[in-house]
């Protein structure tokens, strides 16, 4: 029976899960792959923690140059955190002809077009499963199953800190910042969860996914990004009266026609979409991506998209494919660059409908005003909320707005928020209807 | 640039959608694949016949060997229906190394054993990701994103004709007959729509779906099937005030434990679901298969199970990898068997609620009666529903049942049809909680 020597770079929890499930399932696994995977050795700063299951002392190093250099190691598998010390140690990796699997999305995202195009050059793949929803297989799925598609849309919900929170204060009429607090005591959320809410780890998967999908590496520049920690819970029961939930949504899409050429948009930040739309229903910390195919059609992909055993799914998935790829001349390295499409499209000209909440003076003529802005600027308004008036000085309005680019929603935003009678800086949220 | 030569056998529906997409999305798939997928040679009795697009006539023969026979034909894609020929052809082809992309569930279904049997002798890999819910990569989920997972259970609605009928009768309130009518008139169903209706056609994929993930290949004699042709208006109304959906599902099962040695339920029938189970609002023609791994927990897999398009889209994907495994050795021919697991258990031990809907004489001591017999084989009752009483002879009684073995409910089914007061036989489904 061949072994596959597997060096594991990093035993926090997911390293831990990795090493877990290989020893769990292991006869499993050999029954499957008629091969074994066995881990040979892990680097870790930390030996001495204690963990359960423990690996033997003996496999340890504090250095990860001796994963590159033990000619045992065939495969090694890249699960440190942070961007610097990874792209050193999968680039040395590539160098020394060891096949890579990585769950680090910040490292593609920001480095990929670096990783990838080394990788093609020593011919050598690198496999990254798990840094796209977790144990949900959508990479698979794009670089695989839908290979013969050109990609109409991605709707993604990619980040599960951010569903939780959304979830619970739509399901919980919590606030924001208790939200927060209740995802980060039940450990969905970490101490400092900026990335989470502030939509950047969603944005790394995004970027993977529209690479993947449109082969060219989308730059990080060119993306637009929005975050959740404005949701007020007064968005979420408006859009709950309109008919809509708010997720945070990872959006990719192609113009219109879905023809070579075209440019694509990338996107994330919180949306309205319809309650009936599958996505609505996807609550708490789970994951999913809608993936519309010209060939294929609507699919739909649903699982946990983070934590140790989930990940750990996906990362040994990498592993055995890892190993079969060992003895063959691959033709694809993790990602395969082309032409045929036309770069990401500026924001601005990114075109959806929008809910638009103000805080308003409560006086006669304040409506008129408003809808004569957006008159000017051309956006129709598909309905209004008015609450019956209060004792408070000023009262929520919620629109609903048709169609309209993002450019013009903005200037139409600034003038609304330099009238006097508008008392805090404009709501806008777009809505995606899947029409 | 490398051209791989392709062969299909049987331009039906799906041959010319495979043609039309290879075709259509011919730069696309050499870009990313960096080879020339190439259809050098058609076998069909009737290539005179129009169509769209229309390949060259010198492409075409009658004759299925002249494809095995091609030295240029390197993979051979079968799509002819059928069992006889389509195993002639297939295991012609795996005899002379060709590779072999079929999408015949029934011709995998009943013959997979021997099939897989050649295939390993003679290295020649077999691909059918179509041949399971069209375009849902849920093959190559199960194959390789899931490798290091046991398979605790999966429950799929995977065959579109039969959830049409029922999403029909569900929300327009009509008959068996008339939704039937209406798919057929849709193009939703055969005109003899026989395998579809009586659950063979969703049993040819959950067979196909147990074998891999369990390492058997899963006899037909060993799995229980009930098709959808007696579920009722009346039960669709009374399963939804009860909080249900009726789905015909495909149930396959590990033992609680999920260990080795445990045994396998396969079974398909109408099943009644919670109404807020995602499975529940997978609507009309589309297939949805959950998948819950003791690694990656739930999963759900979600897109068009038939159709020219979405069935193609699967069938290209085999392709493009047959291609890739034409240049390597690979380990999987297609599905590695071992025994790992303890084959299928009888449905006479198989476990689950159940729903009963009676036709009774309205009189008092009725209800006394039957739950007398439902002791006895110490079936516990969760509700009863009885309408009121009305001008009909015999009134509806239906009675939610808690979880017992088939044979026990059998038993109970039989001694209660006997009674003089009960005046149909009793329609009996079962209830899956996803507890």
């Amino acid at each position: 029976m061949r072994k596959i020597g597997i060096g594991i770079a990093g035993l926090g929890t997911i390293g831990l899960g990795v090493y877990k499930h290989l020893e769990g399932n292991r006869r499993l696994l050999t029954e499957r792959l008629g091969l074994e995977l066995t881990v040979t050795k892990i680097a870790d700063l930390d030996p001495e923690r204690p963990r359960t299951p423990m690996p033997p002392r003996e496999l340890f190093t504090n250095d990860w140059h001796d994963l590159i250099n033990d000619p045992e190691v065939q495969v090694v598998v890249e699960l440190m955190g942070g961007i610097k010390v990874p792209y050193d140690f999968v680039t040395a990796a590539l160098e020394k002809g060891k096949i890579v699997v990585t769950a680090n999305k910040a490292l593609l995202a920001e480095r990929g077009k670096e990783i990838f195009a080394l990788a093609a050059e020593k011919r050598v793949p690198v496999f990254y499963e798990a840094a796209a929803a977790g144990g949900v297989p959508i990479i698979k799925a794009l670089k695989e199953a839908f290979v013969a598609n050109h990609i109409r849309s991605m709707h993604g919900i990619i980040n599960g800190t951010s569903n939780y929170i959304l979830t619970r204060m739509s399901q919980a009429g919590l606030s924001f910042d208790a939200a927060l607090k209740e995802a980060q005591a039940a450990g969905y959320a970490e101490a400092d969860p900026t990335l989470d809410i502030n939509g950047w780890d969603a944005a790394h998967k995004a970027i993977i996914l529209a690479s993947l999908a449109y082969g060219f590496w989308v730059d990080t520049n060119d993306i637009h990004v929005e975050g959740i920690q404005n949701i007020t819970a007064a968005d979420i029961e408006f859009a709950e009266k309109l008919g809509y939930k708010i997720k945070l949504l990872g959006v990719v899409k192609a113009d219109e026609a879905c023809v070579e050429n075209c440019k694509v948009e990338v996107r994330v930040h919180p949306t309205l979409i319809p309650k009936d739309h599958v996505l609505a229903s996807v609550n708490g910390v789970f994951n999913a991506v809608a993936v519309n195919g010209d060939v294929v059609g609507e699919t739909l992909f649903y699982g946990r998209g983070a934590g140790q055993d989930a990940t750990a799914s996906a990362v040994i998935s990498d592993i055995a494919e890892a190993a079969v790829a060992l003895e063959i001349p691959r033709p694809n390295f993790g990602f395969v660059p082309h032409g045929l499409y036309a770069g990401c499209k500026p924001i601005d000209e990114v075109i959806t409908p929008y809910y638009l909440r103000l805080a308003v003076v409560d006086r006669p003529g304040v409506l008129a005003l408003i809808t004569g802005i957006l008159s000017e600027e051309q956006i129709g308004i598909s309905s209004v909320i008015q609450p019956e008036s209060s004792e408070e000085q000023t009262v929520p309005l919620v629109l609903m707005l048709h169609s309209a680019a993002q450019g013009r929603m903005n200037r139409a935003a600034e003038k609304i928020a330099a009238l006097d009678c508008v008392k805090c800086p404009p709501q806008v949220l777009r809505v995606e209807t899947f029409a």
